[in-house]
């Protein structure tokens, strides 16, 4: 029972994330080199990590010989290249998201590490939440009947490093950041095989003095006419605000992945010490996540991917999956300045799905609209006749009228 | 001490809830005659809520020499025709919502009130629940700072009566029976005074068998630049969701008004008895709320009413204020159809507001975007040198930048 | 339709909630007079709340001609007297509480009314609460079952106001505050035919330089088996901390009654204005209560006084029922003192009742323990061979065995 | 990088989750051997979760050559002779929870293992939830100041094995079942070298149709002052309700492990699949948690055992801990038998704690009681004059009282 050996690149706040959930609890799986642009960085993470090497030069981490697997943890302008050089050295990879600063920059690196024919993995932690696996797993199976609706939210007073901010390097501003997790939230609720169709987005620079957009919204059309809808911001006051929202023709689904999770802490502030991460406040109520790695999806999204290359399976998120999420972005960026329905443009690789079917009851000769038992025990009708087009209420003894 | 005595025009399930919280606790106001198109049900009514007279014809229920106020609680396309019967006979008039099927029609109804001179209140209750009336005034006395975004979502698995779910009578789906209430709370929130400037919409028939829409969402451009964003169902499973959210610069807002309010209940289904309505279910876990007239808003809104008639001032809901959400819905259905942002058609009463100006802060020469806390406490900020465009970070022992 | 005019002794804390209570909203009841032992507090409170007289003469406002009820709101050592001198002038009397100091004091108060014949409400708000009102109704309808366990919480940092903190004129601390509450709370769910058998209590002085107890937990036992459990602070940080819980052979209530109601709030401190009450801090998140009159229950609880005077009926809380939480808070400082259970001594008036009787179930005639469906949807049983006392597992196809 | 290789005795629930614990995510450690008394279920288990060898031999299994570790999952009354097995082949030894059916069984296996030079782990999961982790080390870094009370509650309809039901194999009910959990998490809280003085409790058999005790509450005195508070119910509808609190002089901690904890689902019962464990229902409202053995403990808690081989040092959670936890639960049966408090007794390791002291303020040569910001601004303060007893409100402009 061996693991995997791999080399870092990067060492932000996402390679502190990826390092800390490969190192953890009893995996198998280490971090052998690490890559950064500044020596100081580079040594100050290996030391603090455990990692043998360091180095300052990309390729020389990437090639380096008693690795297997390559983790992108750079800025989104930096990723095609050091793809190539994965597929160049042979060397899995697993990639941060978004995997690219839109479709096009995205469907070179699919190409090329395809034809390259290397393992790789899109790094889309939030998917992989423990919730949403399981949620996903319970929609999958049939609990909540069709999807109608996804809606995921992700907001916080905006990210922590520099590049972040500058549309340049990050392809764009909190939709870039943000949207690409929600929008796979949401495909992971309504299906993969579901194709998005359109998309309607709008966006704003509202409080911070920046080009990029600051806060956005985006409703996202489905084959089956199920509609997403995404609210991303860099504004949010109050912490990070992580939660989705599934409807479905016969049930709901709602996941609070960091606010509001069952752990409460108030301090007056006369206490010392330090409670939770990200909490804008030291004092008053605050909500901690226990396990922020496990909750935030890093430990199961890492068990999956290398699971994937032990077992010679594709992940969960792939860098097709990637693309798409690349592809519906650029649909956002363009109706948010078109002011309507912009098409999702890409290479669709998936099969057709139906229209949302619900069954159709009868009650009567009439087509039945709604049917609720009422306090008395009776149940209330509301009916519709095709021939006359007219509604109607019905009270009746009867039971409920089960779908043909 | 006296109070009002009311002809209330209507039996329905709307009816019911007026006159329970006319009828409430140790309220002075009183329904004197009750008018029904079913003698059945007028009298029935009537013997229910001990109401002295109860009719068939609605100008004489109108015109009752001994009441003063017209509540109007029928469907929609009757609104019209019954304002101009209380503008004839002087009576006061309170109209439930929505106003009118259209804005063309909301105005006629305005200028006859107008015209007329007469009392004329809008009967949007979910704006007078006691946290929506907390929580606007907070937000109003600046402790959010200026207001982004605001989130209003209503939803449930469709109304109780037949006359809903026929577009002719009603004017529309989901939008107008429950669009109309979420428009107005986040008007509540933005700031009346804030011109809504353009709509965005999207909406669909995903479950029933019907023409009208069963669910939409739309978005709602302010001249502040605040966003506002409702989501309406008619297919929501799991009971009556009600909850708004509001982002601002220095803050949030988060509102459950239904099911979720601190009161929770499992029953095995062994037991006997009825607990929660709405609920969809008699046993498992079930949320009830306290006392669902309050809760709903029917007290508070009632008490601003006749408490404006005492006072002679207006109610913080006018027939204006039916007529800008009649406008907005109206947007709202264009905007569904042409698939793009739809200017809001109104004649505007207010002044202009100013953008969304948050204050800009500077560091050592450079724009301040972000700074925060560090835990070791430290301060990290994010700057922009704004000759150059250069984003950096920046570490240091100081304390936070405040507004100049 | 005529109201009631009521004498107000007292302008505390207590004081002011009851009066916005009475005058809130449509109310028809008035503070006619209000009396204070302090010239200028009672000329503030009648200016605030249009009170057309004021006196620091106790007796001359119970003897006011123009009100027929007197509403007592004074320190607890007060009562006695001020009650004698409401059945000397025959008027209504409605006391805040607790009742008394301790259960011999209330057994007088509870014959000088009762010698008198004049009406006699006790005012404990939070069995009025809306949820409280709605979940003992179901559980009076047997929507739980049998009630086995009542658990009611009353924390916050301590009381307003001076006299509270002095065990002198208190009659003890946080017992004596809170656990008057707690008590009737815990008798309105297990019924209040039940009777209080014995206590157990812990109190300890763990934080403020006082004497009385700012700390105290009490287990009650009831005739039905039953037990109810009370938890009071002075010390809680973080607001004010009003929860109740019970438990039944069929289901479980959870009301949570201020910190967590659906309302959210956070603000950065850098807006201005105020948010909540009783929130020991302005910044932060924060949770208000919407209508907190009426969510504490003062609303309803003067409907029901007004209402029993109205039908010439007993109130839900009359002074009986004082005298009993009185007798029950005895029980629990002496089981303080001596370490160990102590029966509570009260004149009974109630009948008895039978000990928790779930239903005994068979299976294959073997004692049913316990019946779970499986993921499987094979049902698996726990029996108990009577015979020779042996425990063991089923697995069957067969349905839920139901009560005989 | 290598694992430990494990026996796991036991096939039932706990052994399903221990072993899903250690072969889950990327774990290194492996299960080589599994025993059972059943031949069937041995073969079983064995196949479900890859295990090499299977055995209804106990010391065989313990004594199997490849294995280095034995993890014990077997009824309360096998630990004794099970441990001494494990001695007498030097193996490390994991056992479950409760360590013994009372404490002189408990010492008697403490004194063997130390004996003999062990390896000895107490697998008391509850305590490691990765909830509790983060709040007890807030706790300790003096976030909430000093810990004044610490509830823990554990409830859920009754256990799933027969042996349970049985107190001659377990040794009692609910209270030996999930008093041990409580007792070790309120340990956590207030700090294990904090003594447990005496305990109060109640027990009583309401519900199901056995001998042992199906609810019971108890409270333990600490060395400190501080009150820890169990209630523990094999009785509780609605699912599995396992909750902590915690009060602390300058702060409040609340932990919910399975029933609110940000994850929602509402199913109509006409969708297909499975939801969530041990939820009493299949549809309405259900309250699933993500990753079941991550938030109940398991995993944090091997990492922490196998971590502690490997590092030479103590787990969290040693055999002591587990004798102190079986001291406590006699000292629960005592009480509830004589009904008075009865003493801890126990070999006590631990050095002496002080009183919980907090800071004492003066104002004005005064005894500062409480002080509270107004929301004028001003500050409130309740005062005691020491020399004449009297306490006093006074109101000042000035700034809070800090502690000297």
């Amino acid at each position: 029972m061996t693991g995997y050996s791999v080399t870092m690149l990067g060492t932000g706040l996402i390679g502190h994330f990826y390092t800390q959930a490969l190192h953890g609890k009893r995996n198998r799986d280490r971090v052998e080199v690490v890559y950064s642009r500044s020596p100081e960085r580079a040594e100050e993470f290996a030391g603090q990590f455990g990692i043998p090497r360091f180095t300052t030069e990309l390729e020389e981490a990437i090639a380096d010989p008693e690795t297997d697997t390559v983790l992108i943890g750079l800025p989104n302008h930096l990723h095609e290249e050091t793809v190539e050089l994965c597929a160049r050295h042979g060397k899995a990879v697993l990639c941060t998201k978004p995997l690219a600063r839109n479709a096009a920059e995205a469907k070179r690196i699919l190409d090329t590490v395809e034809r390259a024919g290397i393992f790789a993995g899109y790094l889309e932690d939030l998917v992989y939440t423990p919730k949403t696996l399981k949620a996903v797993k319970a929609v999958q199976a049939g609990q909540i009947g069709d999807v109608t609706w996804a809606r995921s939210r992700e907001t916080h007073p905006g990210p922590h490093s520099a590049w972040f901010w500058d549309a340049k390097q990050a392809g764009g501003g909190a939709i870039i950041d943000l949207g690409c997790h929600c929008t796979e939230i949401i495909r992971s609720y309504v299906g993969k095989e579901n194709r998005p169709i359109d998309v309607m987005c709008w966006l704003d620079t509202l409080v911070h003095p920046i080009e990029a957009e600051d806060n956005a919204i985006a409703l996202i059309r489905f084959e089956s006419g199920a509609i997403g809808q995404f609210e991303v911001s860099w504004t949010f006051r109050g912490g990070m605000d992580l939660r989705d929202e599934v409807a479905g023709t016969e049930g709901t689904v709602w996941t609070n992945h960091f606010l509001r999770t069952g752990f409460e802490v108030f301090s007056s502030g006369e206490g010392v010490g330090y409670v939770a991460e990200k909490a804008e406040t030291t004092s008053g109520w605050m909500f901690p996540v226990g396990d922020e790695l496990a909750e935030l999806g890093y430990v199961d999204m890492f068990a999956d991917m290398f699971g994937a290359i032990d077992e010679g399976r594709e992940p969960m998120e792939t860098f097709y999956d990637g693309y798409v999420v690349n592809a519906i972005m650029d649909a956002c960026y363009r109706s948010a300045e078109n002011g309507r329905w912009e098409p999702v443009q890409l290479y669709w690789r998936g099969e057709g799905v139906g229209r949302i079917q619900p069954a159709r009851r009868e009650w009567d000769g009439k087509t039945l609209i709604k049917q609720e038992q009422m306090p008395d025990g009776r149940l209330k009708l509301i009916v519709k006749d095709e021939a006359t087009g007219e509604f109607s209420e019905v009270v009746t003894e009867g039971e409920p009228v089960s779908a043909g």
